[in-house]
């Protein structure tokens, strides 16, 4: 498998005119390695030269972890003095034959210290962002990491339907938020969650990326919750939205037209489509309902390791859809001070269309 | 209190000859604003100019999260476009008065995203590593945060002891780190938890840093579990090392030796010792038994809003202590292929000398 994404990985440094990649801990080093590292104030770097055995610096005392790399890596460590630290990262580069090169590195992820220690280890080795390799080499999914995305919907799904009976009036948000988290560790989630579930009531389902507070529920509530489970590394991402009776009507008729709108959004996937047609198709609905300025945000993300990853389904993304992507549709109707609702669910581009990893109930529930 | 943030910032920015600090979502954002924003693919930076109002660059959507924060600040916001990013990052830059000036960055978190919008926004902006100001501003708790922190070590505490009359032979490594999330949950932890637990058996227990595996509970086990809980933000670290009968009397033996190293550490620590006397401390009766080597790590880290902050406990650290600090004393033996101990405890620099926040019991326990 990983002599597979190497050989796949120096095929897109040759398009891309790369001699090389720099990974640090996070997805990348988890889909070239297998081995889970972590990141922290020890810098850890992969070195994947295009015609050379690939290298790694790493403290001393996580020596076994890079052994345990199943294939050949050579390790540089350093221990815990800060000087120790160049000369590593220097026997690294040069052993790789990085000098005089074209190193790709991770935009969203390579920090300030690992920039500084490859730029003064190796001044005449130039830093390329390579967010288009990185997202080339890990946007087509094969059947193993569609299986555990799967496996991560369903234990999500099953923590959504023993948390709802819990719900009560009174209880916070954040109390809400933590019983959705007990709920997918006994259902079976990794504990290293994607990210913190979201569970915004009332006034702050209005806010899109809402951290739970310890606002309690209320009659009336809009209820928006956004969680999702990890398995074996790989993510699912939902959101359902819900009230506390009595229904507004104007939030039940807004919960129609996103409902309609991620309809749009998943019959619009299939091979070919660009992602810029898929926001279209889901946006479109919200515009003709005259709710455009309350959408406020891209229609989807892509999902794998990580919970936004590429393809993101915007309207100004030409990439054309391959089989094997999968993504979020989750468009959205905020209206501020009042409320707000979000449908989201994941999808996999296949050969025919398309297929929704997610089918917890859409429609709009009562709670508590 | 982030009136008194910011006026001790701009002193230490004063002392650093820093003119400006940028700052993106992460501990250090939330200490200057009290706001908590994701880390995500669209950038978020806020900008502290020494002599002029804040200023925050942020996605259009998350407008009213940046209007959430307590004092004045000027918001710059870019939509769902790329091209969007340049223009609002030159006007944010302009407002602060940074162009031609020291503009100091996280070279922990700071990514090259980040880095490279700021640079092209304002290309005579000179960036400098900022750690020594944050290291500063963030050090030395106020009681507020002790208090928070104290919440947190008792929320960890509780959940191991419900946690481990629930261990059993045959238990895999990952489930018991699932049982005690949960139980962290239940006794009131925030969902975001500082790291996964650790729980490290059998011959993983030599591994520092292990990621629990698939690996079933056995007989004659050690078993290391390194957990801790987040309270409003802030957060505990501990260890403790069981056995699974019957017990290996040479890990007994190290056990001992492992738990005077931490008495040792916890006993060094009063205000004015360098953070260096502490780890000599504690490593001086680790070395004294011969086991000198399969102590490969320092002897702690501080810990508050992060799990890894200033001080770290390491013996070329000169930094004298002072009260209000809050750190980890961990020491630990691993002998390879066999098995390890760690017992870590959380401690807080007081007046007079020192108090552990930590007081599970660290004698050997058996479970199962």
């Amino acid at each position: 498998m990983h002599g597979k994404r190497l050989s796949r990985l120096a095929q897109l440094m040759r398009d891309e005119a790369l001699d090389g990649l720099a990974v640090i801990p996070g997805p990348n080093l988890f889909y070239l390695t297998g081995q889970s590292f972590h990141l922290m104030e020890r810098p850890v770097v992969a070195l994947f030269p295009i015609d050379a055995e690939p290298v790694m610096v790493l403290p001393a005392f996580e020596r076994s972890k890079g052994q345990a790399i199943p294939y050949p890596i050579r390790l540089f460590t350093y221990d815990e003095s800060d000087a120790s630290r160049r000369p590593a990262f220097e026997a690294a580069i040069h052993h790789a034959s990085l000098g005089k090169r074209r190193l790709g590195i991770e935009p969203l992820r390579l920090r300030f210290l690992e920039f500084s220690l490859l730029t003064e280890a190796s001044p005449d080795t130039c830093l390329v962002a390579a967010g288009e390799v990185l997202a080339r080499l890990r946007q087509t999914k094969d059947e193993a990491e569609v299986q555990a995305m799967r496996r991560a919907v369903q234990i999500a799904e099953e923590a959504l339907e023993r948390t709802l009976p819990l719900i009560r009036r009174g209880m916070t948000e954040r109390e809400l938020a933590a019983e959705l988290v007990v709920q997918m560790l006994r259902a079976g989630s990794d504990t290293e969650l994607p990210f913190p579930p979201i569970v915004a009531s009332g006034p702050n389902s209005a806010l899109p990326h809402a951290v739970p507070t310890n606002r309690a529920l209320q009659a009336g509530d809009f209820l928006i919750l956004d969680w999702g489970a990890t398995y074996q590394g790989y993510i699912s991402d939902l959101t359902r939205t819900f009230f506390l009776p009595p229904l507004d009507a104007e939030l039940a008729a807004v919960h129609q037209i996103v409902l309609q709108a991620n309809q749009a959004g998943r019959n619009a996937v299939q091979p070919g489509a660009t992602a810029g047609a898929i926001d279209l198709a889901a946006r479109r609905v919200i515009e003709a309902a005259g709710f455009g300025p309350a959408f406020s945000h891209r229609t989807g993300h892509g999902l794998g390791l990580e919970a936004h990853e590429p393809p993101y389904i915007r309207q100004d993304n030409s990439l054309a859809l391959d089989p094997g992507m999968t993504f979020t549709i989750e468009p959205g109707i905020y209206l501020e001070d009042r409320g707000g609702v979000r449908i989201e669910d994941d999808v996999l581009v296949t050969q025919e269309g398309s297929a929704s990893l997610s089918d917890a109930l859409r429609d709009l529930r009562a709670v508590a």
